[in-house]
């Protein structure tokens, strides 16, 4: 292979490191030529987890969850900037364009979606409340609230080798949102792609240091120095994952470990789906779609392609056409749809598979052995045909259990939507599952009866098929990993996922206490009353701060005249005789849209100043009825200061108590306002 | 000892089994009688689990959420009538009268509690919809949602011998409201009192057919036969979970397995809390509380007593005062207030940890050797003395390592909050912790400092003492488990716990087929217009049923005659030159109250019928300002249909979208409202 390329560097410590051995030589996909030789000998991994845990945990913990978000924004913003220069290295693995744009594109993606999902479902504060309040004695000074806080470790990151940029970019913004620093280990055949990530990332400068580290190559005795505060992220296979999970440390400290491994996903075909309908060309088109893109070393692709028992010759023939119009070769050649396998071995490994499924299977389309190429040396090059199998005894065992990591798929055939249900369950646990058809009856029935075995569930139809993903596309809202042997973890799924990166803890305390403790003010605990607090900017706004208004009496003539007004003469208000009938009022009661208007008129402060809008209201509820001469007086009391990051202004959650003159509550709720930072 | 007790029996495949073997032999902790004996010998493991997956999961998944509450309730309501059963079983466990009710009450109190929230958390069901909808694409016609559906398994749920009924029912509530079956397998020790429990539970003739199974005696080949759709919840020591969670069936399927394991909790005396204060007493008698009841044997009780270093001897002394009070014996006389450890060999146990702490510790109160007894023989008896230790080196490994499994504590000292949070960290992971303190700062300062390695904890102060639960008494409300050491894992929590039974799974699809998914209607789905919804009994609605209203303009006149009613004169209603000002409105917009008045002014049907009332509103924002003479138009849809199963009414949730005349949002929000079953 002629002289050597230079090793891939780790970054670890705050610094750049190179092994001090001549590494293991990666290979081009395409050309067979070397590309990098990797090594992690001579890397200090204790030391590196204690850097993570003694720099980046701190460093990251002095930022709120609003402050981080903006700064994975700002990452994104500059990766894309930089994009080209990782569609090069893309290109190496054997990714045609669009294969680069799903790696590089989709993780880029996802760290806009975590900074976004941030900033709107985060507090701009280091700990997140997670529940409601717990009344826990009935005279209300115990009370409990469970938060998150983020654990004092290092979220170690072990990839594969099929996504070298989303692979880790998914891990990571999570962590990084969560406030937990990251050690990014990818997979070899691939690493060169994500040392120049990296290279990326700490170039930019954005980051506080410590927040990332990378370790390109083995890695060594890095899980022996693991400590119950650290977490572990893997993808990759079934085996390598147990391995994992019984490693004697995550054992014994019971480290939090997350797996998300190759799955034998199932695509099924509606029965109401027969040729000439739009659901069967996008079964087709689907499947070969999932077969071919990343040359199908995606571990939410397709592996067994359902369809009902009468329309196989339908399927085999209109997926055979399909296939037979990929073209494989050269990703730089721009009508190559198929790249290479991203080594060798994996296409040695591919046909090994393909050798148990053949027990139990035919072939339909390819040929394991031979593929025609372009602008390429098909032996040099990890090249190999989109291989179609078709099963017709779907009770056999290999379909189920041997997965081809590869352009592989196999067609099995069913008769009832029990039976598909059955049989999907025969993966014994997936990533992902589609299901095509334009029957919402079957699409209901399937999806509740396979969902205990999936992680994510695709219903394609005519009217979602244009907007779809694609059934094979992890997206950051939703979760991603799958029970049993899709490796039982979870990844993604939004907030979901940085929650992963935190403690939950139960705290139990006088209301007082537990609002200090949170930062956001709860029944029961100290109120300050003086200047009206809607004359406060958010600068001088404390929670607990409060106006009490009122009393206001509510007339039958208010009542009456409300109704009028508005239009809303339901009954209730307008009928003594029938609102007597009323299980619940015993007679004429107020709107409740009156209540809140009055508890408004009254709370109000009407001169311009920091308040600028009432934005919304959250769960009110009317508690006991307010009959004509009723007396009103509201209590409003600041709850929660969210200042924005990027705006002169922020929002105020304010606690609502609308009280009759026997102290009863009549409505609750949260008035939700937008206030100036400053007084202007 | 005598001739032989009875068997205890299991209760396996819808019927009572004894062991085809002579079994061992379990004795009285007070008097050190064979009480019964116990083996699994003959019984099928694997057909044990089959019967659950089989009957009790298929029965179990024919109920609603609301369904399953109502048995659980009704089951709780039994257990109390018959619980004088239970209190006389535990008392030869060692258990005071108090100890058995906190066992056994605790247990029932359980029952009810998981009925409550499932009720009031949880739709009246199947299926349990997970977050908000993610809007997957900017047409609309694609979008995600999570579901949570039942594991298809059993629960297998491995219990300690310390708390033989709260243990079995914490575990069984949750997984039971989430439709799975259990298979109970107790702690040898003590199994005659579950044994006794399960028998009253398939007595009352209340849970369906396999809802419960019970194993007595070990568990045989039980591991070797789970699937990737089983779970296990165990709760014992830290080696015996290690060798649980390395089982090669767990590994390989992934199936999930939580541990609760026994922790070196710690209570932190705050700086401020002096003898005199309250606190200093309510430390002093937490900790003598803790260490005595159920004789110190549980996992969540105070390890480590951390106070200030400068008032060790006071702490001390106080401790040691109110542990010379304590009398010991048979549980039967009432002077008693601490009975025995569960048996001979747990004092064994005791004592041997207690060789290894006095290595580092001094001995402040008792004398691991001997103890004086009331009506009893100390040494038939698994009597012990309380312990309480002293270390004043607080970095000695032992006294955060070792934990004494019995009425022992360690007093440690401390001088700065740094130094108490990272000493607490020493334990590497803990149930439970408390702070007591009246110094709110220090409070928050320490909770959240030690937060990342807890499960709870609790703030006790003189404002919430008197209502409080406790240090060591975990609650439904509120997560029980803990990090690292503490097995890492996650009970109780309220529904948190029920989802840990359930399969989370992201189901993308068009809004019509996920409303029909989920029973949920969506925006996008399918509405159906025509009579009008309010005028459909909750048999007759459907969601999607819709009712399109308006236009109705909203002129100047409306807004100044509704400041002027209500009292609302926020200058951007009143004061166009102000108004104009403000950076959001740009001149005088009408009050989001009016807009909602208005719309339900507009979507009301007067007339009595099966809609009772507007309970209350959820989820309003104001999306676009409304300007005079701006044209509403209100959308209001059927979204949630929740009948309740003990009322001739139900819950109905509403969308609600007020639109102006450019087809713009200008508040979206959910109507709450009570709907009759039938029309009258």
């Amino acid at each position: 292979m002629g002289e050597h390329t230079t090793l891939l560097r780790s970054y670890v410590g705050g610094a750049w490191q190179t092994a001090d051995a001549e590494g293991a030589p990666l290979h081009d996909a395409v050309t067979g030529e070397e590309v990098a030789r990797i090594s992690s000998a001579g890397i200090d991994m204790a030391a590196a987890l204690e850097y993570g845990r003694r720099v980046g945990g701190p460093a990251l913990r002095e930022l709120t969850f609003h402050q981080r978000a903006a700064l994975l924004k700002a990452l994104a913003s500059y990766l894309r900037e930089h994009r080209d220069e990782l569609y090069a290295l893309s290109a190496r693995t054997g990714a045609t364009p669009g294969d680069s744009k799903f790696d590089v594109d989709g993780g880029i993606g996802t760290l806009f979606s975590y900074s976004s999902k941030g900033r709107r479902e985060l507090p701009n504060d280091t700990v997140y409340v997670d529940g409601a309040v717990e009344p826990l004695s009935k005279g209300g000074h115990f009370v409990g609230q469970h938060v998150a806080t983020p654990l004092r470790g290092v979220a170690v990151q072990i990839n594969a080798f099929n996504f070298p940029v989303w692979g880790p970019l998914e891990k990571f913004a999570p962590a990084f949102v969560a406030g937990v620093p990251s050690l990014v280990k990818p997979a070899s055949q691939t690493a060169y792609v994500t040392e120049k990530l990296v290279e990326l990332i700490i170039g930019s400068g954005l980051l506080p240091e410590g927040a990332l580290q990378l370790v390109c190559g083995g890695a060594g005795d890095l899980l022996d120095h693991l400590t119950e505060q650290d977490l572990v992220s893997f993808t990759g296979s079934a085996s390598t994952a147990a391995k994992l999970r019984t490693h004697p440390e995550i054992v014994r400290q019971a480290v939090r470990f997350n797996a998300e491994a190759d799955s034998l996903n199932c695509s099924i075909l509606g029965p109401d789906a027969t040729p000439g309908t739009p659901e069967f060309d996008l079964y087709v088109k689907q499947l070969v779609t999932e077969m071919t893109v990343k040359a199908g070393q995606k571990c939410t692709a397709i592996r067994r392609a359902f369809v009902p028992a009468t329309l196989m010759d339908d399927v085999a023939a209109a997926v055979r056409e399909r296939l037979a119009r990929v073209k494989v070769g050269n990703p730089a050649n721009p009508d190559v749809r198929m790249g290479a396998l991203a080594s060798l071995e994996q296409r040695e490994e591919v046909r090994r598979s393909l050798k148990a499924l053949l027990d139990v299977a035919t072939v339909v389309f390819g040929d394991p052995d031979h593929v025609e190429v372009i602008d390429a040396d098909a032996e040099r090059g990890a090249f190999i045909s989109p291989i179609l199998l078709r099963a017709d005894d779907p009770d056999r065992a290999e379909p189920h259990q041997v997965e081809a990591f590869g352009p592989v798929s196999t067609l099995l055939p069913y008769t009832s939507a029990e039976q598909v249900i059955d049989l999907a369950a025969r993966g014994q646990g997936s990533l992902a599952g589609s299901v095509v058809t334009g029957d919402t009856d079957f699409a209901r029935e399937v999806v509740l009866g396979v969902a205990p075995w999936h992680g994510r569930l695709l219903v394609l139809n005519a009217e979602d098929a244009a907007e779809s993903t694609g059934h094979g596309s992890p997206l950051p809202a939703l979760v991603h990993g799958g029970p049993g042997r899709a490796g039982g973890g979870e990844e993604l799924g939004g907030i979901r996922a940085v929650l992963h990166h935190m403690q939950r803890t139960a705290v139990q305390a006088s209301p007082g206490v537990l609002a200090a403790v949170t930062g956001q003010w709860v029944a029961g605990a100290p109120r300050q009353t003086g200047v009206h607090p809607f004359r406060k900017s958010l600068a001088e706004l404390k929670i607990g701060d409060t106006v009490v208004a009122g009393p206001r009496t509510v007339s039958q003539a208010d009542i009456d005249h409300f109704a009028e007004f508005t239009g809303d003469t339901f009954y209730a208000h307008t009928d003594e005789e029938a609102a007597k009938a009323n299980p619940l009022f015993g007679g004429i009661v107020a709107h409740g849209y009156l209540v809140v208007s009055f508890a408004a008129g009254l709370f109000v402060s009407p001169e311009p100043g920091p308040v600028l809008a009432n934005y919304g209201l959250e769960n009110l509820r009317f508690l006991t009825p307010v009959k004509p001469g009723d007396e009103l007086t509201v209590t409003l009391t600041a709850k929660q200061i969210t200042p924005r990051e990027n705006a002169d202004y922020g929002e105020v959650r304010w606690d609502a108590d609308v009280t009759n003159s026997d102290n009863a509550s009549v409505a609750k709720y949260d008035v939700l306002t937008l206030v100036a930072k400053e007084n202007r």
